[in-house]
């Protein structure tokens, strides 16, 4: 067992996009770094794609795309350093082998790249024609004592790619999104289920508004290992605050107990 | 694509517990085919155990259990042949290994013995006192046009076990479930997900009121493979009809494709 650890405060920006407004939208970064830590937040978690909007097609994502610590980096590390909180952006990350991604990247209050994720299940044609697609990885460490890791947006539809965190043993699972109003399932119902069958927080922000012809449900989440919405926005734009606290995990992991039975049923002798 | 087939109508039966009274659990049984057969379901979905109720104590599941052929199977295909539906039911099975596994059957309107499956995921000490676990399998068998397997109770948690028959093509899940009201959220959430994130039908069929110091939850459910609650029982004693239409299985399949994504992810060739 963990021993006990002090609260984390988490706050999900549910913000429009701005396409291809990457000098905006960084100042807009600044602007709700400053509120989230006024707030107590430890961590900003931004939406899917954010630095540069999400459904702007192949050859803007062709030109825009940087390396996981190009100057957007530096820029968000200078966000970080300056409000004294981590944050957690999507954007167009240019591979070492040339290929782009659809990426997250978590950097952390000292102004550090903690950890760089790469989308594993591309939705759709839009996200097929943008990006290529990484292998399901499941790629965690250690933030404030808690074990943090990452997915993006379709990603968590996948049983798979949450049960893969949960058993290298994540207590948070963080999920920047672009998700479509049709797909309000989603957040209401599939996000809390993933929390409450693998015993670990979810953290899923959203867009809210339109994109071109695409319109983003909003409804940003935050879900309890229990199955409970801890916070959740409505349509509009938003900052969630939520606080995780260990006895809630401890107490979720006592009543429910999946993650243990199928690592059990999978190695019979431990 | 399978070809266009007729809908097909179930009826859940949500009863009572009657613990170690078989007799008296049969002849509820020929009631509830009788009325449901009235109400035109081709089959009829009963509890967990039905047959000798679930918490009867690790001598009484060794002293009653019988084997998959033996005289209850009988039994059920009398009142499947009378009623001219087919019927499931959970009941403890004496394996040829002479171990005693939770089992449910599926016997059509014929009397004939389709499918008899085993849970894989004990729950809990009750289950793991009485019950030796099956390897998790993924069997299945055309019903009606229909592509039909079976889980029980703690199984539908692991989204492992779903996804293995949707992978081998279900259209539709049978689950007879034990579910205590403290795990109300399963039956309400977690299966609807089930469902949606593997674009099929599943049939939640369980215990309400108490049985000794369990109290069950009831809350029997139909999801549809689009996430939508077709149909879903309160705490009293019911019996849930509803249809399956091909219509609604071929839109939830053009909306959402998960299984053909993780599919062409596993298989990229194809």
């Amino acid at each position: 067992m963990t021993a006990m650890r002090a609260p984390l405060k988490l706050a999900l920006w549910q913000c429009a996009s701005a396409p291809q407004d990457v000098p905006g939208n960084l100042a807009r970064l600044e602007g709700a770094a400053r509120e989230a830590a006024n707030a107590g937040a430890q961590l900003l978690i931004c939406p899917e794609m954010f630095i540069t909007g999400y459904a702007i097609g192949a050859p803007a994502v062709q030109s825009l795309a940087q390396a996981a610590d190009g100057a957007w980096a530096e820029a968000v590390a200078g966000i970080a350093q300056r409000h004294q909180l981590a944050v957690v952006y999507g954007y167009p990350e240019r591979g070492a082998d040339t290929r782009v991604y659809n990426a997250a990247q978590w950097i952390d209050a000292s102004g550090q790249r903690r950890l760089n994720y790469r989308k594993a299940y591309l939705f759709g044609e839009l996200d097929r024609s943008q990006f290529a697609a990484e292998a399901q990885s499941a790629r965690s460490f250690d933030f404030h004592g808690w074990k943090v890791g990452m997915l993006i947006c379709y990603d968590v539809e996948f049983p798979e790619a949450t049960r893969a965190l949960a058993i290298a043993g994540a207590d948070l699972i963080v999920v920047p999104t672009a998700n479509m109003a049709d797909y309000d399932f989603v957040a209401r119902s599939l996000v809390p289920v993933r929390a409450y069958e693998n015993q670990l927080f979810v953290a899923y922000a959203n867009f809210t508004g339109p994109e071109g012809s695409l319109r983003y449900g909003g409804l940003s989440v935050v879900a309890g290992p229990d199955g409970a919405t801890l916070a959740q926005a409505g349509r509009d734009e938003a900052l969630v605050i939520a606080t995780l606290d260990e006895e809630r995990l401890r107490a979720a992991r006592l009543a429910a107990q999946h993650v243990r039975d199928l690592t059990a049923l999978h190695n019979p002798a431990t």
